[in-house]
């Protein structure tokens, strides 16, 4: 994990002082679909998988994402906090954790996730196909609460390795890079730059 | 322009339900970086060019994504409004409106951007290199209100060829395509789609 006066640090720090607006769990994704061509949509923030430094999200196996991560594996994050006007740029690899998984701690993951989402957002992911028209005649069906994860459902991580903090209201900005691992701990550089 | 019952016009009326918060004029906007990877940055929103449906921002001729635009002409907008938690991805060509356009009427565009910033903003262009290591000895230099835009102010627009539109309330999703122009109003394909 970063350390002590880390982006990570100066990142919870702004999600504490926005945690009584529900829309700042909200941030923005940014992949390259197949064709070349960027993508962008919101996603809820799941919060950082134990341990560690990465992001956590779900998603569905069928949505266009999972599809566009098979050719360009990384992803770009602009979390934007609209009290503060904090912007952090998070820049890393995704991984997406699907029902194929093997790794032991993937897929305890990708349960402990099901069970901690919603009833309606484990519903969505048994609903008809995204993107696809309107199913008029499609009745949603009940899911029963002790099952586990269904196939359709995914976590998606982004393992941060360029931070770019930028304070607007203070005209301050820092670069964050990820250098090294030493002994489970996260080493990076931290240079101010101009807004 | 969009015609009635299109995406502009929801649009429109999603940007009146939050003119009372300052932060419904910041969007993200995703551009491919030349090693093809994704970008991701906040901008304010600076309305639609006149008789036209394209955004416009202004942005920095020395920032990254005046680069990323030379090998990628394309982005995708994702506009997200907090209050309704409607969720507009906009995916379209990118123009840059520097101080080498010949186009007169685009000239003209950016002369008319430049007036219209705040002198505060205006300054900014003049502030050293974005992205560099912090110069501490910089002094803001003082611009002339009635001098004209300065060489690094550039407008951005982007050119919308596909809108997703998502109510995240309602559970409603449209997808709208541009097929084609007649007699300047543009056509577009409108599909209900699942979300």
């Amino acid at each position: 994990m970063a350390s002590l006066g880390s982006w990570r640090e100066i990142l919870q720090s702004a999600i504490q002082n926005h945690k009584h607006l529900k829309h700042s769990q909200h941030l923005q994704l940014a992949t390259v679909r197949a064709d070349g061509r960027p993508a962008n949509r919101t996603l809820v923030f799941r919060g950082f998988v134990d341990g560690t430094d990465k992001l956590q999200f779900t998603t569905d196996s069928r949505s266009q994402k999972t599809e566009e991560m098979k050719h360009c594996p990384f992803g770009e994050i602009c979390y934007y906090f609209t009290e503060t006007w904090e912007q952090f740029r998070l820049n890393g690899t995704l991984d997406l954790i699907g029902s194929t998984e093997l790794d032991p701690s993937k897929k305890t993951l990708r349960e402990k996730a099901w069970f901690d989402s919603s009833p309606r957002s484990r519903a969505s992911f048994a609903s008809p196909h995204p993107g696809y028209p309107k199913s008029s005649e499609f009745e949603q069906p009940q899911l029963d609460p002790s099952q586990g994860a269904i196939d359709t459902f995914c976590v998606l991580t982004l393992d941060p390795k360029e931070v770019d903090y930028y304070d607007a209201k203070k005209g301050h900005r820092i670069m964050f890079k990820f250098l090294d691992e030493q002994d489970g701990n996260s080493i990076w550089s931290k240079q101010e730059v101009n807004p």
